[in-house]
């Protein structure tokens, strides 16, 4: 077993920024705010351009970095569609590349140099007040941290969001229901390193969890497996987006890792498919919609369908939501088998309950074992509705455009974990 | 749909003894007595003779009489043993068949005439005296129903006895665990016919029956699915023999038949079998022991097997002892299915339990689906140990004399229901 030391010591040269990317950074923010801020007062808008995030505090991850732009309206009679508006048509009269896209609100995606920028209008606010749109509180949320990081802070951040990132947790989107790189920020900030967060998190508890940066505690008011107080905003639970799943396998990665220290946790590796599992997959075209939207609604859509299989009488023992965000969505179920045996035990109610009646009645005429009693129960053995795994989709889902797949699956639900030690 | 009294006026004629039939068992009944008198007394054993049971109160079932002599001894330094192989002496020396056979106590059964004679030794006792041996109460049961019994009533306990050996619950004997005649006759006693105690058991709810025919109740004392105080001994519930499930049993049976009367519920008819269930059974050579220690101990066993099957992943629908009481006795299985598939979820600790480690440190090497989270703790699917039935059982049983067949039962337990309407 390799040494904790040895472990960071080379974790951490996976967090290193160079030098060269560093400066390619942040010359495409600079130029991408000069840019926005052109057009911004060209249409007569007046706002303050400035770049906030992790491109700002040299806090993302080696080779994925993430230049936010923001337009930051002081006069809340400006739409932040207008601001959308003026960027598209100032951008295409410019010759330059540009995609429309929503989170909860418009933004505008760019390509002005060495990566994409995302342009964000919002409204100003100050510490305290209640925003307006969600991104409002980005700024102060900048102004809080570049006011407490150093150099050690920011190569700590950049590695818990490696190890996030490898074990599952990382990002607040739908898809992942994970932990925000602000989030990731605030924890490495309140305790002081990468280490003792994980520290931290091996003893955490969830729904147990409450954490208050700012010390103004509110957090008595939020319900949810980790609880963070935005300290730009102590109404807010900065880890509202957190799972309990996400919760749960951060406080194991943790505690595993401490006790069999790897690199595994820093490397982005998959494990090998188990074979002859029974799997089926039900593939949809990917929707016209944002990725938010296309998660949440293929989430639900999961669950569902994971409770019609379970009345089918499989058993579900793992599933989840795959997609390319381009052309497809499915939803993948890891099931004991894929053909059910035809008999099944139908439990009725208590022979003293009125139910029985009707319970005898229904069965009297059919081909059944029984009707019998077992305890003060009755029951009988009668023929399954649905045999094949297909046919129970097929009756729930009805109609429509999609593919149900069986036993061609090899993707992570039924990988061995490749990071756990 | 028949009317209740049409179907009972059909009904009543299965219930008729004959006047042949009551000659010759009462003919019976005389010679034997006479016979064990005389050998009793031979034998310089001092003690009352006489025929008690249904055989003395003509309420056996139409075609199945039952005699029972019983030699009632007075000095309690007689031992039963001593009447026993008196008997078996003086029934040998005057060339007549006997079988010894055990129940509580050793008795003999000879064939004295139309049908088998059980004759039984006990020591006599008065009433609220403490017995000796379980037979010891008999002449003191007969007493105490005779004095109450008419024609009317002996013809509705025929007919009670008949319903319930149609539907499988007559007999306090450890097969069964059902009522024992005596039972039956006392509650016809104490409800006033056949349809009231039907009327009374369709109400009837296991644990909360408490019958006190004497009326000097002690019943609070008991915990059983049924409680019948016995009159000649408040100390005994005469329905200890009654299972949670002969009492569920006769309570559907009431209330179906008084909600569709129908004769199927006075004839021994067989239900069909239903084809293509999972069946496996597992068959001994029949152990040279009384029956009621045969029954007791496969049922023991049977019920450690079906543990043994769930806990290999079999789901048993149903299952019970089945036997010749001469050949085999055999433990049967209703189960999903006799291959489970080759894959099984295994859940482990929460992902914050200190039990946690070993669990992951016990599958992190091997060849399984994971470990992963999901919602609070972690799981692995990995292969089962036994995927088949006849693995999961030998697995059990270990070395034995025993045959485990699978799928060529059609016995009572894949069958429909013969009686219920």
């Amino acid at each position: 077993m390799t040494s904790l030391e040895e472990v960071l010591r080379e974790a951490y040269k996976l967090a290193v920024l160079s030098e060269k990317e560093v400066r390619e950074v942040t010359e495409t923010a600079r130029s991408a705010k000069a840019l926005v801020a052109d057009i911004v007062s060209s249409a007569g808008i007046s706002a303050e351009v400035d770049v906030y995030g992790s491109s700002a505090r040299l806090t993302w991850i080696p080779g994925h970095p993430d230049v936010d732009v923001f337009v930051v309206l002081e006069n809340r009679d400006v739409k932040p569609e207008s601001v959308v508006r003026a960027l598209s048509e100032g951008l295409t009269s410019r010759g330059i590349k540009w995609r429309l896209r929503y989170a909860q609100h418009p933004f505008i995606t760019l390509s002005a140099g060495w990566c994409e920028v995302d342009v964000v209008p919002c409204y100003k606010i100050n510490p305290g007040e209640r925003p307006i749109t969600a991104a409002d509180r980005s700024p102060l949320h900048h102004k809080f941290l570049a006011e407490r990081l150093n150099d050690e802070l920011r190569r700590d951040i950049r590695l818990l969001k490696i190890f996030m990132r490898t074990v599952g947790v990382y990002g607040a989107e739908i898809k992942v229901e994970g932990f925000s790189g602000y989030l990731a920020e605030l924890l490495v900030t309140y305790y002081g390193s990468f280490l003792e967060v994980l520290k931290a998190a091996a003893l955490w508890r969830p729904y147990r969890v409450r954490i208050d940066p700012s010390g103004r505690s509110a957090a008595e008011k939020f319900k949810a497996p980790l609880i963070v107080v935005d300290p730009v905003d102590p109404d807010r639970n900065a880890a509202a987006a957190v799972s309990l799943a996400s919760m749960s396998t951060f406080i194991l990665a943790s505690r595993r890792f401490l006790k069999r220290p790897s690199l595994s946790y820093f490397l982005p590796r998959q494990g090998h498919a188990v074979r002859h599992l029974s799997v089926v997959e039900v593939i949809f075209p990917y929707p016209g919609e944002p990725p938010d939207i296309v998660w949440g609604k293929y989430k639900r859509a999961g669950r569902a369908l994971r409770e019609q299989l379970r009345e089918c009488g499989f058993r579900v023992y793992r599933w989840g939501v795959e997609s390319d965000e381009k052309t497809h969505v499915s939803l993948v179920y890891v099931v004991d088998q894929t053909e059910l045996p035809p008999f099944v035990l139908h439990r009725g109610p208590p022979v003293y309950s009125d139910d029985v009646d009707k319970f005898i009645e229904k069965y009297v005429a059919e081909d059944v074992v029984g009707p019998f009693v077992d305890g003060i129960r009755v029951y009988v053995i009668k023929r399954r509705r649905y045999v094949s795994v297909v046919e129970c989709i097929s009756r729930k889902l009805g109609a429509g455009n999609y593919t149900i797949r069986v036993n061609a699956y090899e993707g992570a639900l039924v990988q061995k974990n490749a990071w756990i030690t």
